[in-house]
């Protein structure tokens, strides 16, 4: 992979040109994209502007997200040749910065479950997961060091824990969605993928102007409350070991590491999310729905037929839920300065018929709390399995220092 | 004007059919808009769907709002003949529900500052008010029974004011953004504009689906909190007079009605506002901004030329005052129903060189509370000056209820 902190030095330092870095990328992406299909589409030449933090740094921006210099088709024939007028914010934010959009990554259809014809790096055979599949892709192949994904389910950790990247749901409205295809107001995130920890805040950080979200010299020890979700149902034996992988490494490491309980209203919002998921999303899509249900993708049309009619009252419920699971979760953090979870049951599952499942995830996103996923064990068939590192919302400087902590720790073993 | 109840019932009477009430707004347009210049653009011939509670209504729809058979121009020429491929959500649930989209009305550029050469129909010497000029102004001239506008600071409430028309600015998230323009993703909240209280209220319930918000047959008399917001500054002679006006016509009528005082976090958060609003449009706005500087409106681009560089720890403040102002602000309604003030300093100013203050509403705007115009008194030169009357967070249907009551009460008098 390619390291954005290790390019950022390199340059700084005189020894790589931001010109030189951004070639680098154009040459990968033409030696492995027709295997990997992480691109829908992307520059043949690119100069790098000559300042910003991240000048030299090529990022893929998923196809849900508007760019003024390429089509945005939102994974779906419905968009087909469609260009915005004006780049989304975290587009203008990543330009402002230095960066060069290098092109746009393959996207389930609205963000939603049909797969993409992506291939996970580690082994062809198996999804990237989804729905930011090119993203993680790219970033897992070596193609770029940098990609913007989002998340409305567990559409960024969980394809960075199947390809083995690191990667950032960050707190809700860190970055703005303006300019991003919603499925679901309350849910959509953009999120980051980079190749390690040190990458993924140095991309956030550059991105937004925010330098307290670099990580610090000296990386605090954290004391960690480790999570299994039980109301999500048993992970696969491969999801397990990633997760007790985890918890050990950071324990010998010197981290205060024990299980923590959720509040019963956390398990209620966890069982809310689905409602106000697609609630929204038959509003956000009601256009597409209403005149291109033929033309939708099969898959996104039979859940917004089944979610069809849920009752307002049904909605409203679920979001007052949300809301106080949301103060109720803050309490946890009292004790505690971050949460160590799953990132998906599992490995990648086999074959592109799934792009796996978000059951680990979806409560994080609707509690708007960040999300850092570190690769943390390696399942047969070469297939990386992550484990997620969380903090109250707004710390999201805290979950990426605690993130780097348990990826040192693991890396030590 | 043009009462949506009446078309209704009507309608539903078969003494009207939906192409005929179509068809008189399309009259009506060819008739005054030369004059008042409402629209951007609008249907010249138009057929009603055959079911849907809203059809046969005619709706306007501020042309900062996605619509896939109109252009949509944010009052900008950067935005000239940009054709979006899908119709906001909003316009999506309008559609639904039967109603026919005649056209699109005049926005000040991005929903800011700058007016257009839109004329007020009660005297076409002033300002229809801003940034939702035509949408105000179309329901006042009795071209069209409903229209939809935007509030970002006080451009529902202030132009329904000015023009002396119904207008709701429901709870914030009660009608999805998607699909709109952004300014500030924390503020930006979908109104409509109506003749009377019952004819939003019918609009509201048509376009959500929540017959909730009709208004109950019989009104239930509120207890009033009457606020001054002296943290705005006062008023203008006529603005103080429709306050008083609409305070005395409720207690007559039986409503319990006395002074409010506003806990300090509030008028902080009245404060805070403009931080948000200003640090928010930097990101919404980052690629206009940045490509195309020179052909912004002149009052946005000094106002966000002005606002540059806001640092990130001032906006983060900001957000951190309104999240416990709207605690605050909670607690104020467990002795009263609604809050009544101003709608605005006064009436429409002469000229068309500005569109009035937000000075009265932005708070609320920031509460995310639902705030409902009514008309209250005529003003020298026929000028309409209105108040508000705002309901906690999520009581939208009280809120139009207490409204319709002083509504009823101030035309007794």
């Amino acid at each position: 992979m390619i390291s954005l902190a290790e390019l950022q030095r390199r340059i700084e330092a005189g020894d790589l040109s931001a010109d030189a870095a951004i070639q680098q990328s154009l040459e990968a992406i033409a030696a492995q994209d027709k295997t990997i299909g992480a691109f829908v589409c992307h520059r043949l030449a690119a100069h790098a502007p000559s300042d910003g933090p991240l000048r030299g740094i090529a990022v893929g921006i998923k196809d849900i997200i508007d760019t003024a210099n390429f089509s945005t088709e939102m994974g779906s024939p419905i968009y087909r040749g469609f260009h915005p007028r004006a780049d989304a914010p975290v587009v203008a934010m990543l330009k402002l910065a230095g960066a060069t959009i290098i092109g746009k990554t393959t996207t389930t259809a609205f963000a939603s479950i049909d797969p993409t014809p992506t291939l996970n790096p580690h082994n062809h055979g198996h999804t990237p997961g989804g729905s930011s599949s090119g993203s993680a892709a790219a970033v897992a192949a070596g193609m770029i060091p940098l990609a913007l994904g989002t998340q409305t389910g567990g559409s960024v950790i969980r394809p960075a824990s199947f390809c083995g990247v690191a990667a950032i749901k960050p707190s809700y409205r860190l970055l703005p969605t303006v300019g991003v295809k919603c499925y679901s107001w309350t849910l959509d995130t953009v999120g980051l993928f980079a190749a390690g920890v040190d990458d993924v805040a140095r991309g956030l950080a550059g991105m937004t102007g925010r330098p307290e979200l670099l990580l610090p010299p000296d990386i605090p020890t954290p004391r960690i409350g480790v999570v299994t979700q039980d109301f999500a149902g048993s992970p696969e034996a491969s999801g397990g070991e990633a997760l007790q992988t985890a918890a050990r490494a950071a324990e010998r490491a010197g981290a205060t590491v024990h299980g923590v309980d959720l509040p019963e209203i956390v398990a209620e919002a966890w069982r809310a999310h689905p409602v106000i998921q697609e609630f929204e999303a038959h509003q956000a899509l009601a256009w597409e729905y209403r005149e291109h249900y033929d033309a939708m993708a099969p898959l996104l049309r039979a859940k917004l037929d089944e979610s069809k009619g849920t009752p307002h009252a049904a909605y409203d419920a679920a979001v007052a839920v949300a809301h106080r699971a949301r103060q109720a979760l803050e309490t946890v953090f009292d004790e505690i300065d971050v949460l160590l979870t799953l990132s998906a049951p599992g490995a990648a599952p086999k074959g592109l018929g799934s792009t796996g499942d978000a059951r680990y995830n979806r409560l994080w996103t609707l509690m708007g709390v960040p999300c850092v996923n570190v690769p943390a064990f390696v399942a047969e068939g070469n297939l990386p399995v992550g484990v997620q590192v969380i903090a109250k919302h707004g710390a999201d400087a805290r979950a990426l220092a605690a993130a780097r902590f348990v990826e040192r720790a693991i890396a030590r073993q």
